[in-house]
């Protein structure tokens, strides 16, 4: 398998409200240096509400910026795809929100959302490389942006240090040159799918039940379930990645890992992978890679 | 275009309260007959919670059924996709808490969410479609299961009297006969996002904060505003939609409008399809193709 199309323009945004790991341990009442040496992070970007920031106008920001590099204008694009790894509204999808923000609410664009949620963006690049290959579409932009600050305020320290709020924007469209999407692999393993999660905001919790209780609305990890999980699927994951694809480990320049921490960014030296061809983007925030492309995982 | 794929299962499931619009429009303080008289509608099927019934045990009756119907066993299914029209829990995705459901936990069968909220399941079933030309996956299982009754408490007497739980489930394959998608056609006007939404449930009015008002956590509908964009909207789409079609509007059996409200489904006349050729289900709202086919619209 593999399918002829490129990445033709992208663009990234993140929160304007800088706060230093340093900040939070004295809020959260750890230990000066904890985070940082529990998870490789200095600082965090935060969507700034009294400038009206949010996941919404993060994602535009990047989307802009997606197409004008593309070099396209905005009515060359015929199909948006959200790919947040988590919902800015219940209703309607994201992709419809980032239409009409962009100006677009008579076009017609075909909006839809593709949801695996920290995996969203891969899986929605994925989905435009199918259409695309089969002349559905021709220029698809894919917006994945997240403000989970929005919601940390009773969740756990882990959650706390880890978070904070950026968007990527890519346009994709048919390779004019030898850029090719050579293989895709995505596994889900449920068993996992209370180890990381945000079990309220929708019918089976709605916000409004006096039985949902505040702590069923933020999100709930238990890191270190993730990480025993994530020890027992990779290598399986890894071997059927690579019996199928023509290349091997030495031909990837780089691998880009879901950047949660440094343990869980160290770990793929243990699958085969040079610190190299590894990449860590925990202490520069600034480049949202976040969602680019993540590894494998617990949907 | 067109793509040798068939449903090869189908399942549906409802809720097993049974409310007719009588008890509903004395609740409301409404006249008797005025809701069978504006809708169609007679009686709905709300999911009773001390039965543990939800979204996701009408999603998981349904997918049952669409397996045992299809031949196969559940390890032939290879991609799981959650489509149902609002979210079930903010994270994970429904497909992931489906495949839970089904006993598939270690199974690593692909899950990922499609959201176009009505029209979440055609647009799942074209992204399978497009996936299984590609040879991608060979058996995939299509779940749109909503239960929106949990959260009809505080919204307004129309979407009170139109909204009730369903679900149905599909399962795709390669055609084994003459069966195909032949056409495809979405278009999105973000100009009425703001006609059907609920604006919480998200980053941008998280549940928790204090400025989310309770009504930010319910379906609002503006009918009239959904009713007269589709006026607008619908004969550009008709005219965009034969125009590349190798079929004439005579050449369908059937079309089947989104079911929402009998002014909603007789419309459908104006735009050139016999009474015989519309789908309407309002007065057997058991046969759950709320989700099935609808042909446009505001997501």
């Amino acid at each position: 398998m593999y399918f002829n199309v490129q990445i033709i323009g992208s663009g990234k945004a993140v929160g304007s409200h800088v706060v230093e790991s340093m900040e939070l341990e004295k809020e959260m009442g750890v230990q000066r240096g904890w985070i940082e040496k529990a998870t490789g992070i200095k600082s965090r970007y935060y969507v700034d509400i009294r400038k009206n920031e949010s996941a919404l106008s993060l994602g535009i920001e990047a989307a802009e910026q997606a197409i004008q590099k593309s070099g396209l204008s905005t009515e060359d694009i015929d199909c948006i795809i959200g790919a947040n790894g988590s919902p800015m509204q219940a209703i309607p999808c994201a992709a419809s929100l980032f239409q009409r923000e962009l100006g677009l609410e008579d076009s017609g664009i075909r909006c839809f959302d593709v949801d695996t949620t920290c995996y969203s963006f891969p899986m929605a690049f994925f989905v435009a490389a199918n259409m695309i290959a089969n002349n559905i579409y021709k220029n698809v932009l894919v917006i994945s942006s997240d403000a989970p600050s929005r919601t940390l305020d009773i969740t756990g320290k882990e959650v706390k240090s880890l978070f904070w709020d950026g968007a990527a924007a890519f346009v994709l469209s048919e390779s004019k040159d030898e850029s090719k999407v050579h293989h895709f692999l995505l596994r889900t393993y449920s068993r996992g799918a209370d180890f990381t999660c945000v079990k309220g905001a929708g019918t089976l919790k709605p916000p409004n039940d006096p039985n949902t209780l505040p702590e069923d609305n933020v999100f709930y990890m238990d890191g270190w379930k993730v990480f025993k999980a994530a020890v027992r699927y990779l290598p399986i994951f890894f071997n059927e990645f690579f019996e199928k694809n023509p290349y091997n480990r030495d031909d990837y320049k780089f691998i880009i890992p879901h950047q949660t921490s440094k343990k869980g960014i160290d770990i793929f030296e243990r699958y085969g992978f040079t610190k190299e061809q590894i990449g860590n983007h925990l202490k520069h925030t600034e480049t949202v890679l976040l969602h680019l492309f993540q590894c494998c995982f617990m949907t």
